[in-house]
């Protein structure tokens, strides 16, 4: 096709660079055969089915999701093993959709309570659970010292009780990373310990986070689940996690306005998506400009700051690195694939918008 | 249809209260009519023909949008009036669908340098501008005091000057509105004078932003453009602009986890948007539940803190209020309009993810 910087398509779109995808999925799956353990990414990130195909090439197991909704793109673009890594709530009409999709594929999905567990294995017989566990971010999961009785409930209630797993979010603060594994390894080995001795086999422990990915403790994981590291981002090159170097997803834009030493950029938070966490530099980076700082964001404009020197002229085109890929991917539709500058692809954003 | 309630579609889905959203779009309308100000609402906030429809019926003249690709879509709908209130850059692509949309319907861009009208110019001849001038919001928008050199290059090079425009958008600040509508109305006088020295006879001066719509100053302001308006949303609750009883547009989630007094709603950023200002009280506010807060915001996840005794039930329905409402409906694909809590209709977010 073209030049990705000649190419016939209007900013702001989204930019894959191939080489550097396939350098970060390859990073993380030797990391995983290296570790004895067992890759299921979160594809929740990329929403794409070439990306997850490249992943089950590389020699993930299966993939992780979200939602229902991204299962069932999943599976009808072939994937027959998926892991729902939330505690889905077994609504009449999601029951019925999990039914469906558990007689197509091998599915799992997360559990974290007992009133859950029980109406679950009403709605869906048989169908196989994680017991998620809350290892220090405190959102969904409940203690790990509860893993026991949410399992025994579910295996009365007729579940297949598979494992255990957890979200270690808190790793995404800088210099968290390695204590957030540790308190990962740590709810899980309580957890599955638990399961044991009520006597449910249920080997999977299950955990994992693109900032901790290097500090996963795999004497207790078995299964790791990292999603954002296929991209990477400002927020992973701010947590010391990657360089620029390691950034596969840039957003091409427009510079359309200028005063002083501020540029506008025609891609604002309706394509970069709005996240900034308290330790955020700003609102995304640039790339080749790391000293630039994007400064405010509004739906169509980001305003950023530009070193002395370094002010590019109106109509100029800028690759911006966004804060968090996985919001940034959910608002395109599709995704321009590049080799070596040479756009060969566009791929789908298959699953996007998929979030019930 | 059905009861919003027992509605068969799984959470998270944006719903909307026809009435209303009927009483927004009339006050909004009613403030225009008896100040003597042309309206002109932002449409980029719902993206949606039949508001747009119902805005235009309720005395609108046209609508503003904020991209070529959104005024294509409206284009396409039957709206035959639209401003794109953006400094559009004239790339080859884009320049060509410009004109092309030119010859279709009456079209306005914005335009805020000497460079960009030179080219624009060149490459949509006769193309109708309004100068846009920063009236205290930094982002795009020449000074006020530049608005007659940037108006004369315009007409120059073959631009037809309509006028000039700002966004008052510091006024996005508690307590902020007041001072931002008088800004406002001195940048466009400032600019507006300078045009006719220079004798262009351009007499729009157009401005509007939802905090500020009631402090409009309709002496000097011809033309107004307030977006969010037709739903509000918790920034305007939170900046005094509206009660909880003026929200059109609602988040139904439901409750899949709870902890002591924190429940977690199965609604995240990947359908709420990760808006959220510095003077925000959380991710957003919870319907019927005025001092609940939303702590932290995942993809999937919003974790709410709940007032001790008004706990709800796993499985519970709960209706968000989204911070930033602009942002979330560019998430969705469709709208659940009710009318007294029964589902009369879906509406398309037609121009959704439009932002080229």
């Amino acid at each position: 096709m073209a030049a990705s910087s000649e190419l016939n398509v209007d900013t702001p779109f989204l930019q894959v660079d191939l080489d550097i995808l396939e350098g970060n999925i390859a990073r993380i799956s030797d990391f995983a055969k290296s570790s004895g353990l067992v890759l299921r990414p979160h594809a929740k990130t990329h929403k794409c089915l070439e990306i997850g195909k490249l992943q089950l090439a590389s020699g993930a197991v299966g993939l992780t999701l979200a939602t229902v909704g991204e299962a069932e793109v999943f599976a009808d673009g072939g994937f027959d093993d998926i892991f729902i890594a939330y505690p889905v709530w077994p609504s009449e009409q999601r029951a019925a959709r999990l039914a469906t999709l558990n007689e197509r594929i091998r599915l799992s999905v997360g559990v974290d309570s007992i009133e859950t567990a029980k109406l679950l294995g009403k709605a869906v017989p048989g169908l196989r659970v994680l017991v998620e566990v809350d290892s220090g971010h405190h959102r969904s999961g409940c203690a790990p010292e509860q893993a026991g009785a949410v399992a025994t409930v579910a295996a009365k209630a007729g579940l297949e009780v598979a494992g255990v797993f957890t979200f270690p979010g808190h790793s995404y603060l800088p210099g968290a990373a390695s204590a957030a594994a540790e308190s990962e390894a740590a709810a899980l080995q309580v957890a599955s310990d638990l399961l044991a001795k009520a006597g449910i086999e249920a080997p999977i422990r299950s955990g994992g986070s693109t900032p901790s990915w290097s500090s996963t403790d795999s004497s207790v994981l078995s299964e790791f689940r990292p999603g954002v590291y296929v991209f990477n981002d400002a927020q992973q090159i701010e947590l010391g996690n990657c360089s620029f170097k390691e950034v596969s997803l840039t957003v091409s834009a427009t510079v359309v306005s200028r005063h002083g030493r501020e540029i506008i950029l025609d891609s604002g938070s309706k394509t970069l998506g709005a996240d900034r966490a308290a330790w955020a530099s700003g609102y995304g980076r640039i790339l080749g400009s790391p000293e630039a700082r994007i400064t405010a964001l509004s739906e169509h404009h980001a305003t950023v700051e530009i070193p002395a020197g370094e002010l590019p002229e109106l109509g100029s085109r800028i690759q911006v690195v966004p804060n968090h890929v996985c919001n940034t991917v959910n608002l395109a539709e599709s995704l321009f694939v590049a080799r070596g500058g040479i756009v060969q692809d566009v791929w789908a954003v298959a699953a996007r918008g998929r979030n019930s």
